[in-house]
């Protein structure tokens, strides 16, 4: 990892902790909270890659929508417009993960320029930091609105190279997402995965370089490999 | 429905179920049938996108061994050679559902080229007819393999096309899978969307044609609609 010039995040789930949104669904449908927001968060994702595949892009946000009306009706559950709004709006107020902020600044410590790349508008990226108050950390926000495709199509990770200014070999990808890891490192990134869940990683024959269990341990491997 | 000429099915979940397939990991991992089957099917498909997202096609079978494995390791399941043959040979042995026969009789009886385009190859796809002894159902077998890419990818509904032989506002798309149903939608066929388990369909904004319960209903409506 000598080489190392940058870093760029995946947002949800990585840095940002998406169960933070089963409370708000708790609180909204008591008893529901888990069943709703994994359903939700699965079938969000899903959207995202047949709407890529079929060629019919829309933002983030209205996916996550289209979710959630989906994720309502398959439990039976009724939905309407304040509580679609508050739902929705969970997912523009994420809580960073405890340890986000101390390895985000770590390495910029260590003069590491850091960026995000993610599935969501421009509007969610910058709505999602700045309600957690931590611009400070990054020198690029990147979007997927700029080549109208989600991940894991490889426009996503050109854009990412591009945009951080550096050849791929020299950006490390971080991600808890499996299967982004996967694309991540099938496209040229050295990749870190962050296995939180101490899950097993999505066969589809690319590997991480490095595996961790949260971007602690993370920042660690990375400062110390720079020297 | 009057101007139809002819009908293209989808087969897992559609002709033939896929549940079968539980019965087999409930007789190797027993009280863990359903779970390993609903993940494993679960993973399939993922796969399949993700694969075609990245750009790195690997034929049905490679894709469904990849997901049992995948989903073994994930429940904390040991998998040896002979179990995964023997669980992977059970897509290969599929049943039809109770009304498929009758329902593509009565179709044939009506003089309409019936077809098959899944995303199984070529080989499991005629493995998975010949031996549930329908081969006498079907004018067209049609494989993804021919385009390399996966469902929703429009070039496989494009290469249904073609291989019906007529204008696809002519070729009636039958699928159980809701988010196929939409892509063939939104490609252009007349959809029907075979809802056996009362579920909610896709939010993709785009919708079937005709919705019904089962292959026996979808053929009475056919029928009766060529007149």
């Amino acid at each position: 990892m000598k080489n190392i010039q940058g870093a760029v995040f995946d947002l949800y789930g990585t840095l940002y902790d998406v169960n933070s949104v089963a409370q708000v669904c708790e609180e909204v449908y008591s008893g529901h909270g888990d069943s709703i927001s994994r359903l939700w968060r699965q079938k969000q994702l899903e959207y995202t890659w047949l709407r890529s595949l079929m060629g019919r892009y829309v933002n983030f946000e209205k996916a996550t929508e289209d979710a959630l009306r989906f994720t309502c009706t398959h439990l039976g559950l009724s939905l309407d417009d304040e509580t679609h709004q508050r739902l929705s709006d969970a997912y523009l107020h994420l809580t960073p993960y405890a340890d986000t902020a101390d390895a985000l600044r770590r390495l910029k410590a260590a003069g590491l320029p850091l960026g995000i790349i993610s599935n969501g508008s421009h509007c969610s990226i910058e709505q999602v930091v700045t309600n957690s108050e931590m611009n400070w950390a990054f020198d690029q926000l990147i979007s997927v609105e700029d080549v109208q495709v989600f991940k894991p199509d490889s426009r996503v990770y050109s854009l990412a190279e591009k945009r951080m200014g550096f050849p791929k070999e020299n950006i490390l990808f971080v991600s808890s997402n499996a299967w982004d890891a996967s694309a991540a490192s099938n496209f040229g990134f050295p990749v870190c995965w962050i296995n939180r869940q101490n899950g097993a990683f999505d066969e589809l024959d690319a590997k991480p370089t490095h595996v961790v269990r949260n971007l602690a341990e993370m920042s660690n491997w990375l400062v110390n490999s720079l020297d």
